[in-house]
């Protein structure tokens, strides 16, 4: 299955380029930090969010009352989702580059409007970026959910582009005596630090070992 | 001074707005993976790239061929440059939340024409994101300036939201057993893998250690 359309076709650096749905929910499923792209008065604003993949469609959620879920419901987006694995050191500077993951979906926004159904996209969210964490929480309420604005898209129109790898030189470069390789990058999780008001002498639960949200993929 | 405009006053969580410049002015020059917003055929697109801060203009570069760059000429164009500083787990799915630094500026961007002030840019590219590296580089090529699009934006509208700490339940929450807690994130750069056509026993170069790009702020 192919998501390339004309919009999505990748007219620079096609090499790196993919349309390929299992490359592209690998991504999705990984990297959770997103940018959305929307118009306000025709005009591109771009906001930072988490995404999360369910079966066909990315969902991303925040206040009901924001311009951002506003903004983007029934509207066109272009919600972004990149990742930078690490830096490529040439020896110009013209090829240096980074090496990364990036996927572009186009499409109009749907809102999750059905307070079930709204529940059941946050659930899912809880699950994929916390797994074994839900079940431990304070329930949620109606109120909660009705103060929760949930867009979604379907994933019908996509590009990807993944670098990976050192650098590539102009031949005649090559030989020249200049350090150049490429230097991967991590995202690591540092040690928890718990609220002041955990009952005394509550452990970390093994859950927080399990977290996907902002770790790099291994 | 403030960049404080009706198009970019920040209406929800406006307790974590600052409109700043040397908070801004922080973000910008320790965050360098931005997100470009533009239009394409009326329809918004974001693209991930990298900028840099010199003075009052943030810049950013492409092919000279592509529509990013193409795309963004003399266009109106949303740069958001944001990072996850940490997790922020509760004890209810509600009050989950993220750590972050997020800056927004908007305007039209402007093309870098001419090939001394392209040049200047892209030393001062390699300057902030790899300190030491240039001197020892391949010089530019006048070929090399002409592939390359700069364009850059006048940091005269912008917001800014930054959210630290730990969590903030619900007061009938906070007396639960349930674990909740920060949860920092780490970007660091993972030991460097030299290019197979170094020279022979090449020691990595002292100025590795200073990069800036992709690396957290500390």
């Amino acid at each position: 299955m192919t998501l390339k359309t004309e919009r999505t076709r990748v007219k620079r650096g096609n090499n790196r380029a993919t349309y390929d749905r299992e490359q592209i929910n690998a991504i999705l499923d990984s990297v959770h930090f997103c940018h959305i792209g929307y118009l306000r008065a025709g005009l591109p604003f771009v906001t930072p969010t988490l995404q999360w993949r369910d079966g066909d469609y990315v969902y991303w959620h925040g206040s009901s009352a924001s311009s951002t879920i506003r903004g983007g419901r029934g509207l066109p987006v272009c919600v972004t989702v990149a990742t930078m694995d690490g830096l490529v050191l040439a020896r110009s500077a013209f090829n240096h580059s980074v090496n990364y993951r990036a996927v572009m979906l186009l499409g109009d926004a749907e809102p999750v409007v059905d307070p079930d159904a709204k529940a059941t996209a946050l659930k899912t969210m809880v699950d994929i970026l916390y797994p074994g964490r839900w079940d431990g929480l304070r329930p949620m309420t109606a109120t909660e959910i009705k103060a929760t604005g949930v867009l979604r898209l379907k994933i019908t129109e996509a590009s990807c582009k993944i670098r990976t790898g050192g650098p590539m030189d102009d031949e005649a470069d090559s030989i020249l005596p200049i350090w150049a390789g490429e230097i991967p990058l991590q995202t690591r999780l540092l040690d928890p630090i718990p609220d002041p008001r955990n009952p005394v002498g509550m452990e970390a639960p093994a859950h927080l070992a399990d977290i996907v949200l902002g770790r790099t993929a291994t």
